[in-house]
């Protein structure tokens, strides 16, 4: 398996777990509820993304670098709803 | 940097973002109630990190697989109280 080929795999799973995020901002964005999402959940992943974001840079993963960037980014989103919502 | 210690960088990070869907689980766990938790974002998560998993071997980065098993276990305990407690 070529490089290019494991990082299409890379790609997939980041393209799912990001994306996976944003049902989760629609919704809070929409009903202003953001009741049954806990904000202690998304500063832990916060803070373990951007340590992602570290490691992937450091093994040169273009995959894990570009996937925890794009999932710090709808993190910061869902702790902004979920703090002016509360 | 030796790899033992970027290793440590995202075992640190693996802790983080796995740890992160246990205050989730006790939430539902507790409440009984999980409609604040789009079932659509944890199947998509949980087929991301499956594809992480592969992707993870593939590159041989320990922290990536572990990180993604352990994940994966937490997010089909979640989806089963969905499921559940719907």
């Amino acid at each position: 398996m070529t490089q290019f080929q494991i990082e299409l795999i890379g790609m997939f799973a980041a393209v799912l777990t990001t994306s996976a995020f944003i049902p989760q901002v629609y919704k809070i964005w929409k009903t202003r509820v953001s009741d049954g999402v806990s904000l202690s959940m998304y500063l832990s992943l916060f803070i373990g993304v951007v340590s992602w974001c570290v490691y992937g840079y450091l093994i040169g993963s273009p995959s894990v670098l570009i996937a925890n960037i794009i999932a710090g980014m709808f993190q910061l989103i869902i702790i902004y709803f979920k703090l002016k919502f509360k």
